[in-house]
């Protein structure tokens, strides 16, 4: 019968019989492992949402922690469900974001920047586009809360310019405003990586680390 | 007074004194006139939220009218705080959108697109990237809806390419992968349609158009 | 199995496995052929909730064309659960809604009216009694948008007057403090219409039309 | 500067300064005395919601006490913001709600109806059409709980035959399909019982009872 | 196929196939008769909550029926999901809550108390300790209305003194700032207790009463 | 013209204009400072709630950070309007929870505890009453997310034996099944405390530490 279950998606998440939760459902281990930053971007974030820790099911949080290699970048994203807060736990943070379209059209998307250092927190509102880049010498490390059990990650790059199928040429020529020939050059650079790895999704496994 | 209330922002919007309201606070005129899409982009999108509109308050909705010359686009945007219907009322409108980052790391973005006649609709679903394209030789005019007063809009090229101050060139260079050069060719883009007109934002007013 | 699932009915509706998802599922076609108005109100309204359109499942919005021949009503009626925009395509409108009781009880519930004509919006706040009228001698046409996937619509003289069994008539004749004659007299209005179409409902498929 | 304030309308309620809040804001007095039954209606609605009592700012919760004459009746009304439970404290009454309009156009309206005696409980799903009919030789009572701090009231038949200005002749003659000369008999009614007392709104001070 | 749906559990409950619902699914008779005071406590709290009266469903509502013998105590208790009103019906009502942890660290939390009389109605904010106790030499009885369909109850004494297994020694030792002895002493009261009845939990049957 | 917005207080905060808001309104430094454990319980909690950070407003989501001295405790409290998330950053604690009364009344309040070591994350739902306490020799410090702007806190100790008034000793004596001797020795123990420092409340400064 667990297969009709697994065949089920609702709205939140199926819960667990009540008499049947422990202590252990509340409870998510390893997060003092520092995430592998080999890869293209010098960062890993190891998110912990709903899908992986069951136990914040109706409790409107979830949590990362983000590691970053010197001159590692957490590149331009945004969490269409959820704002957000970075702690600076260690190394040199210079963190920011873009506002939503101004009012006036002669004022531009404003960018608002901090460097951060250990023990300084900066918040990034819903849906905003936002990045931190570790400007020191040495590894940097994170930690965010996240106002929803399921804030979902959309990389920008990744998003606009690697997806599958790939974004028409004239769509990306035209709100991009340059030559085919750069957006395809843009393009490339992400069918590599994903012919690799992948650096920020929703679910890297602690086992990935 | 009145300088006083000015000065004070509250969530939401100050409300109206109940017995001063009239049948005009409900009502908005003029969203049959197509927008001005001679720009860059070929389009223009007139929101119609609650700074405009202000009878929406509380109400949870707001609506736009986006029209489309030949070939025109609505660039790749999200909104923060809304999913958003489209209604394609004239033309054929090439739309589409990209999911949020994937659970499985081997699996890509999507991208999921459609071609709509007049009389289709399609849904955008909150804070996701999406764009309109008109793939026909006529003028395109699309009618939508969106689940918030004040949705925002956050264009992808403007917020990325065109912030202001820009953001850091090592940022943007680490996140697309490219030479610096190409993205001081992006960034040069916006630079220019900043000095002219920006063709997406929230608050262009009838007399603009 | 299946028949399994179509016995389970949840809060909002049950999730398609995200991996079986295509742009179908965002997708309604046919919004572009009027509604029949050949019934006793001249009007057809075709709303577009999430049990017609899986895809607004979690998005909070839902969308309806109403179409009325010359001298159409579409009836005073409510939403439970939702706000609506209207936006007048073509035709002339005479649109309203009355407020909620008023605090002085030497006020009366006031009646906001307007005329709408193409491209005008007009909004009725949430559970608040509308209607549309075609005050022009051609058909009309409007678009709207409303705050829920599943806004309900309850058609005040089909809900008092038509309802199944009857409301008794002593608590008519009381409530509307006239004859019961006058009572028998409605009801039998919508006895008759009963037997014949219902023009207002929600679930008017575009096959029905 | 008072009078500045009073000039200020925001969502929800402006709040009392914390170090000046004592116990008589959250204590409202006095329900034990019936309401005056000495209407046309034979009933009192004594609403208690955020404006009369501001302690309940924020809460989402209200309640009235409503008492009724032999035969008198609360009659048809719809509350736009709320859920109702209604606890029969003396006497028996009939009480009922009609559905939203169904899916299937063959398919009416349902009306559920219940008679309560003391001690059960009924609850009106938000936004529909409810009432209260006392059928039993003595007076009653009941007692309800609202899911709103503010839920509004709409009484069915005050709005549609009794709105200021009346709502167009053209229009309710078409939605209740009669003769003019029945709708402005209904609306004649509306027109006297104004002059005199409207017996449910929703600010019946305690003074007035 | 039963026992497969009874082994899945939703956020909020299973919906009913809309088309078996009946007038009865809102119906919850039996609240006139008082509960059964014969406890420590001197009181019965029968709460009807969504597990009891499936009806309330998406209502966002719930209530309860509180009595007490002469000098019977509802004891402090918390709702985590929910603000209440009491309204007193019959007796002599001391009421009282203690407000969150002040911001000034000189201030001290709070007590906010009344007496309530028949008529009179208190409110208590969702998640804040309150408590009544019957001051007079007779039964008294009071009804409550709760901004939840499953507000949850947390009685203080037994969560923290009573609860399965016990919190650890030194945990209440350091916490209440006494002897070990004390807190084994108020262990011992609520094992003792527990072995007979527990006075306030959330699913007291009728047929318990 | 200050003093005039000084004296309004609105449901969420008064917003900011959104011209003058700047990087340094969505930055809060100085967590990295350990907070001073020298007092009874040998913990300190920094909570940085939107009274604190006003970028929060809207956010749906505040912080703390969390020190314990050896043995130290964060006493048994709840927080009203929020969910958390706890990271163990240095040290052993032993953390858990009480569950809402049970249904069954042969059931009693489940305690769900662990012991957290660095990384390990643990959850508290919603208004239930929790606690962590430092079970190893060295200082201990975690850090938490809470899924509200303002979640507020109430220390269960200090709320029913150190309110201001205190509670009725009637009421605590039944209460706690316990001698009145015993509740005058317990409210003696923080009324002393009072006198001195209240370790956990919403507001210390970093001042303070």
């Amino acid at each position: 019968m667990a297969s009709v279950l697994l065949a089920v998606f609702v709205n939140g998440k199926i819960c667990k019989n009540p008499n049947m939760v422990s202590a252990n459902d509340f409870f998510f281990p390893g997060l003092n492992k520092p995430g592998n930053t080999s890869n293209a971007q010098g960062s890993m974030v190891t998110i912990v949402n709903v899908n992986r820790f069951p136990g914040l099911n109706t409790l409107g949080i979830s949590l990362a922690r983000i590691d970053y290699a010197p001159y590692g970048l957490n590149p331009p994203h945004s969490h269409p469900r959820a704002s957000e807060f970075l702690f600076c736990v260690e190394g040199t943070l210079f963190v920011g974001f873009v506002t939503s379209n101004p009012e006036d059209p002669n004022v531009k998307n404003k960018l608002f920047t901090k460097t951060l250092y250990p023990g300084d927190v900066f918040v990034f509102p819903q849906g905003l586009i936002h990045f931190q880049y570790n400007v020191g010498k040495t590894n940097a490390f994170a930690f965010a809360g996240l106002s929803s059990q399921y804030p979902g990650v959309i990389t920008i790059a990744n998003a606009v310019f690697g997806s599958d199928p790939p974004i028409n040429l004239d769509v990306l020529t035209k709100a991009f405003q340059v030559d085919a020939n750069v957006i395809k050059y843009l393009q490339a650079q992400f069918k590599h990586r994903l012919g690799n790895k992948n650096i920020h999704h929703e679910f890297v496994g602690l086992k990935d680390i």
